[in-house]
């Protein structure tokens, strides 16, 4: 269990554990060099930026030169600091260009979300073409475990990060750090996170007296927004010690601790039986191949007339996470398919009744984070270092520009027992009034 | 093609071609015993009541005597005519079940999709503890082929069986012949059918001008709808040239057919590009194993920005279509799991924006049908024969009951290709007035 007054800055950094650690240096330690750039390191560039689709981009080298996109003008600059740093970005892309920006050792002149979002779909584009070496050069690779202990500390890395850092720039209604619902494009991130919870609430038909069962709870919103609104049991699940913390202080500031249960434990460890299931964001740190025990897992909590909902970043296709994500930012994570989310409804022989996609909500939810994260860089540089910083701002970048160009979705998915004839038969309901609350 | 003057009965009797054609005959036609039930045929009976799980029916065979069920009181009768009856029964009760009752050599005390419901219900649970030689004993078989002259041959057995005979028993407003969209329980069929065309045009977002693609048009009330309450033009394709007689008559009639072009060809045929494509009831007969060719058309139809709808018959996992349907109903019969639909989805990069369950909303669809049948039970005897009117009642009633028991589902899914940002980010506009027209 962490300790709620340590720092944890996990591995952004990475500086001493393996091989690369000499690729991870901080900005201030970048050893400059007065050496020209070579002809064929102009060249390599080049056709790198020819293999990942001529996007227009240009790359500005060590030695100030330009090397400019084919065909195309110019809308970004990448600057790269040192000889190593192109050599890094040809071999392994996917985990250096996060890296390297992280480091400081590579510099971006433009928005970098709209960066991200050029780059990923002319990639997207061009891969298609790519000969067998290179896919199988620049591959991503299957996510550490999901096991009992592993996923503790899968989770401790990014979720125990200190409550005061996601304070900053979180909502500050339900402190929630999925997906928001823009029922109307101008809300606030505060209104979008409260509809979701409403939208939540309204999918699993919940009425006073219910007891709900929560896995991943995060800072406890949903738990206590189901509590406070619908009158139900809580008894919520999660193994981030950092999160219950606040999630237990804030149900009983405001009187809901009878209501809830926070429990800090394993997913699998639910017991008992429910008359909803719901699980918001933690599916993605569940791994493929724990799926079939998801599944079972639910179907053994979930009553005759129980509803369950599952809420997850997902994929068109299977496809593993991109490498720096996963080995800086969320180790162990694997958003599933939609195929592979029907397989854990299938497996537990449950009757899929609503599937909706959120995709471009998560891209607004995430410039909203983005724009307030930013009002606090100087805040969160003195908690952690400037490295840690240009981490999450390329994390965040990337997976507004992930979700904007659909290598991600969010698939929020309602099921229940294959006999369960007691549910309502249209969602019209859902849409009675607005989901987001009056101010 | 059909000739729209012919009538065709299938093999609803398949009285000559096959090695079962002595199970089929008729019911003036069947010879009585005046043999005694014996000792080993009562004890069979009262196993295979055990087998199903101890269902609350009882039997009475040929003598007039009565096998009670065990633990239980017997809500319904079936009664075995002849001994023979029995033994096909017990060797292939799938397929047996429905002949013997269109033959009249099974008959029923009690409502049919009542007796069908509870047995189907008792047989679900029981049959996890069946013994794997029973399983393979009485399993289901692959469907026939669906390949371009095979698909051609299915339909006709079933969709040109004539236009006057449908228009016995479906709704007057449409001619729909899938499920209907009871958005409050007391509408009327006529309601309900209009109410899943509005349905699916909102969820096509459908605006004047628009092109679309439909695959498989049945009698044309889809494409009419479009036109008429959303200025479209549709291309609808069908290989049913009885269905297509009625649909451009009623077109002409109804002055759309300037903005509907029906197209007596198969669905993989469709050219051109289309903002919408949708196919409502078709897909069940293409066949799992040619997904990706189905999926492929779409990609390559579908305009960027294009949104694609399919509504088909699924299932909570995957699994063969009763024997009895796939032989004596729908030829080439499969309807897909919710992982294998999404494996369309996945096969063509799309993103799934929505799926919908209207399972209870079929159940509720046949039982309207049922009823139209049975008012019109003499007309359709005398267009057919009584072998005829009974196995319709056999496929009406249990597919009743396979939707009640969740057997069966009834999928919408929507979807796109990956990269459309362009449509609307929630689902509020389907729900901003009732679907249901005014009367």
């Amino acid at each position: 269990m962490s300790d709620s007054t340590t720092r944890n800055t996990g591995d952004y950094a990475d500086r001493t554990s393996n091989q690369q650690s000499n690729l991870l240096t901080l900005p201030t330690a970048v050893a400059t060099t007065d050496r020209r750039p070579h002809a064929y390191e102009r060249w390599l560039i080049a056709k790198l930026l020819r293999t990942a689709g001529s996007p227009p981009l240009r790359f500005q080298l060590w030695d100030d030169e330009f090397i400019e996109p084919e065909d195309t003008t110019a809308e970004f600059t990448i600057r790269l600091n040192d000889p190593k740093a192109l050599l890094a970005l040809l071999t392994n892309p996917n985990l250096a260009f996060g890296d390297l920006y992280s480091a400081g050792r590579l510099q971006v002149d433009g928005d970098l979300p709209d960066l991200m979002e050029t780059l990923y779909s002319s990639i997207h584009r061009a891969q298609k073409n790519w000969p067998k070496w290179l896919e199988a050069l620049w591959r991503n690779h299957n996510p550490r475990s999901t096991g009992l202990s592993e996923a503790k500390q899968n989770i401790h890395h990014h979720y125990d990060l200190g409550n005061d850092f996601y304070r900053l720039w979180l909502d500050d209604a339900e402190m929630q750090y999925t997906c928001a619902y823009y029922e109307s494009p101008d809300i606030t991130l505060e209104q979008a996170q409260l509809a979701k919870l409403e939208h939540v609430c309204r999918k699993l038909r919940l009425k006073p007296g219910m007891t709900v069962a929560e896995a991943g709870c995060g800072w406890g919103g949903l738990s206590r927004y189901m509590a406070d609104n619908y009158g139900v049991k809580v008894r919520a699940y999660n193994i981030s010690g950092e999160q219950l913390v606040y999630a237990r202080e804030e149900a009983r500031r405001r009187g809901l601790d009878h209501l809830i249960d926070y429990v800090e434990d394993d997913y699998r460890n639910i017991d008992g039986q429910y008359d909803a299931f719901v699980s918001v964001g933690m599916l993605e740190h569940v791994g493929k191949e724990r799926f079939p025990a998801m599944s079972e897992l639910i179907r053994r909590v979930l009553k005759p007339d129980g509803i369950a909902l599952l809420h997850s970043i997902g994929r068109n296709r299977p496809m593993l996470m991109n490498a720096w994500i996963e080995k800086r930012i969320f180790p162990g994570a694997y958003p599933p398919s939609i195929a592979e989310l029907m397989s854990i409804c299938e497996a537990g022989e449950f009757s899929v009744l609503d599937v909706e996609n959120l995709r471009l909500h998560y891209a607004r939810t995430l410039t909203h984070w983005m724009e307030r994260f930013q009002n606090h860089r100087d805040q969160v540089t003195a908690m952690y270092d400037e490295h840690f910083t240009r981490a999450w701002e390329m994390y965040l970048a990337g997976s507004i520009a992930a979700f904007r160009v659909g290598s991600l979705q969010l698939f929020q998915v309602v099921f229940t027992h294959g006999s369960n004839n007691s549910l309502p038969q249209t969602r019209r309901d859902l849409y009675k009034s607005t989901a987001v609350p009056k101010a």
